[in-house]
């Protein structure tokens, strides 16, 4: 790449991290990210800068200038008004700081340019890894990294796991960590890096990229600034883990208000969609997509093929199913071999009809789900399973939701499940997805997750 | 029409309910929905019927025969196995008993034909109308009829409200009520109505189409039996009330699923979608589209034309709604007139730029959702109103909320919110709801509602 690289691991992982514009006062950004730190039980080295305070914040030692902190800063977290930002950042610099968050707005996204312009002068001088201005920062809640000045009561925060997220917005990430609070599959890291100054969508791309605890990345982008470059992550990326992507300016409408908000210049989508398809990246058009596929390559291998095969305890939502199913381009309904048959002969009720979908009809309890999955999974005409539990029915219960979590544990091909319902289905949905099952709350959903599965999976066998 | 039409009052507010098959033991159908009469506190006069019970079940005085019982019955509940119904159902009619629900299965969905010929021919000769066989039956909150016989602990039930929800199907229908009971706008009647053998959706839309308490008529249908009588009722009730319709059966693969599990021939969905769509039905494809525009007619006038405004605290989402919004086919984010700027001039952060999407910043409060709306909502080039609220951020609060229910109170437009999120958006959701304001849980959800709700307004405008 024509620039340099930057070394994000101090900023995700930090060993020691110091807290600029830390405040008593509990409104203030400072004082919450301080807060957050504390709350959040991070275990390395902690210190609050502010140029008017005397004595502690938070009982966390407070000192008027980074410069006199006496410990190597990983991490400079900066929340203090913008035109004070150079100077500091000045400050971080001849005190070695390796890596900084500006929160701080009131640059480029309101015609400030010249500011902004200066402050990456600044980083760069330094060697300073930036991520800003104008964002909410970075989460990892492993390290317990947390620079989001969100009040914590209103923001549910998501589970440990694989999925990275990535949003140029504040406000789309902080939603999206918010909705994942109720799915299974967890967060690694969240980034969400406002103007990119400095440190971009690639820079960040690459660093996930190489990053183990990721599997799955998800991104929100209004905007690409170095093309080129994007491009020659974009191919490299695709190759190790999924990328899911949601991009801003789909219209024109869109594409103006990007501009309005984080002086993106959105582009052509088509061009941008172009070059997320040829680099086999997943494109979501909706935050609730965006959800679907990252729940989806979380849990879920790569298919052999599109054949899927729909098991269940409600007759129209099967062929609702049926329906989404065979809407998609690349998926269908797999036909039975005659082992299926045989290996259900007599193991199932007279009214059940050995076909796809198979329904098991409305009384079908966990043993009934236990043998037809096993005889469909065994299949080798059959790609993908789909089983649709609906828990409102008489037979469905938590010993049938053990039983899918077991049953997933044997077979060896992708398998996902549809439930619709509110808190009973909701608590079962929990249940299933912390013992590895993915579950989707409609048809239509699934179909959406599947699908991006096995294109995914099609791609990767091309460039292979 | 051609054929006699049935009076399913009797059905929906009996006076007088006999269950026939009730039982002692509790997983028996017939113990569920006599439980059910009596948890729910039906005030009517309740019976039971067990050819083989001496004495009373569920104290409930229990009769060998429906014959037995002095007094006039209007709704008799049948769930006992199908080779005993014709008897039964001769009993009904010597008993001179007006409705009858089948809820029964082992009829034509399983090949019985002849079985069902019998029974529709019964209480066709005893004047009976007849819902089933194969079916849930029957759901008022407001009768406290409900002849569902599912746990109610898996089922949430709905609240009191304007929306009649008929589903041919007991799995699909019973999800949605599960999944409306989390919706503010509340249930009116449920129909579940099998191989509809007699009474059927004909008959189900001219009943609904004449209730009072039915603002919003909601279907899920795998196949229409009397396509002529059903386009005389399609033209008429749409002039009275929305129909929003998901129809099975839109691939090949959900045609046959379909005529497996209902026996229905599903035909053709291009034909019935033109049908549809000449008549001004709303066409859903997925169940949960069918909760979104259940929803914006549940609350909803018509607007008098497709210029939305976004009104956002999260610019990125404000970017995404701007997105979701043009992409529709008739709605496009209006311009404000010079009175917007006017209005708000002075009234807003200097930061915050007078367009649409109108970004009223991440700190935006209640009092800056006040002044912005009204503004907005008092242009004559603004048709709707979209305020999207996220709740993560530190402004939105319970106070933000109640100022929204306050608002809608005042402007004479259609207007609804985003806001997505877990728990602490929920709650607000709930609260907002309650209070006549709708909330959408995504870009892509809000739009397809605001556009279906655009789309009836015309069709009315051109039928009037």
């Amino acid at each position: 790449m024509s620039r340099k690289e930057f070394n994000l691991e101090p900023m995700v992982k930090p060993k020691s991290v110091a807290v600029i514009g830390a405040a008593r006062e509990e409104d203030k950004v400072g004082h919450i990210i301080l807060q957050n730190y504390i709350n959040g039980g991070y275990s390395g080295r902690l210190y609050a800068v502010n140029r008017n305070a005397s004595g502690d914040i938070l009982n966390v030692k407070t000192y008027k200038s980074v410069i006199d902190i006496k410990d190597s800063i990983d991490l400079a977290v900066i929340a203090i008004p913008a035109q004070y930002v150079p100077d500091t950042l000045e400050e971080c610099g001849k005190a070695h700081v390796k890596t900084v968050i500006v929160v701080s707005g009131g640059f480029a996204e309101i015609g400030e340019t010249a500011l902004q312009e200066k402050i990456v002068e600044i980083a760069d001088k330094y060697n300073i890894a930036m991520v800003g201005p104008n964002c909410l920062g970075v989460m990892d809640p492993r390290s317990r990294v947390d620079t989001l000045f969100l009040p914590t009561y209103k923001l549910s925060k998501a589970q440990i796991g694989g999925v990275s997220f990535v949003a140029q917005s504040g406000a789309v990430g902080s939603t999206v960590l918010d909705l994942i609070s109720e799915e299974g599959f967890g967060l690694s890291k969240f980034f969400s890096y406002g103007n990119a100054a400095q440190v971009d969508e690639v820079d960040i791309l690459n660093y996930l990229m190489n990053d183990k605890e990721t599997k799955v990345i998800v991104m929100y982008i209004e905007g690409i600034k170095r093309g080129k470059e994007f491009i020659e992550i974009a191919k490299k990326v695709t190759k190790v883990k999924p990328v899911v992507v949601l991009k801003a300016g789909r219209t024109a409408a869109g594409v103006s208000a990007a501009h309005s908000h984080t002086a993106s210049l959105a582009g052509s989508y088509e061009a941008h969609e172009a070059v997320f398809r040829q680099f086999g990246f997943t494109i979501a058009n909706d935050v609730s997509e965006l959800i679907y596929y990252a729940k989806i390559f979380a849990y879920e291998p790569m298919p052999a093929g599109g054949n899927v095969a729909i098991i269940t305890n409600g007759g129209g939502t099967g062929v609702l199913t049926a329906d989404a199913i065979s809407s998609t381009r690349n998926l269908v309904l797999g036909e039975f071999s005659g082992g299926v048959a045989k290996s259900l002969r007599g193991r199932m009720p007279a009214l059940v009809n050995i076909r796809n979908p198979l329904d098991l009809a409305g009384d079908a309890d966990a043993d009934r789900y236990n043998v037809a999955i096993n005889a469909v999974a065994g299949d080798p005409k059959i790609d993908i399973i789909l089983p649709i539990v609906l828990f409102q029915t008489p037979g469905a219960d938590s010993r049938l939701a053990e039983e899918l979590i077991k049953i997933k544990q044997t077979v060896n091909k992708p398998m996902a499940v549809i439930s619709m319902g509110s808190q009973y289905t909701q608590m079962h949905k929990i249940m299933m997805e912390s013992g590895g099952v993915p579950v989707f709350d409609s048809p239509g959903a699934a179909a959406t997750a599947l699908e991006g599965l096995y294109k995914y999976g099609v791609y990767l066998k091309t460039r292979k």
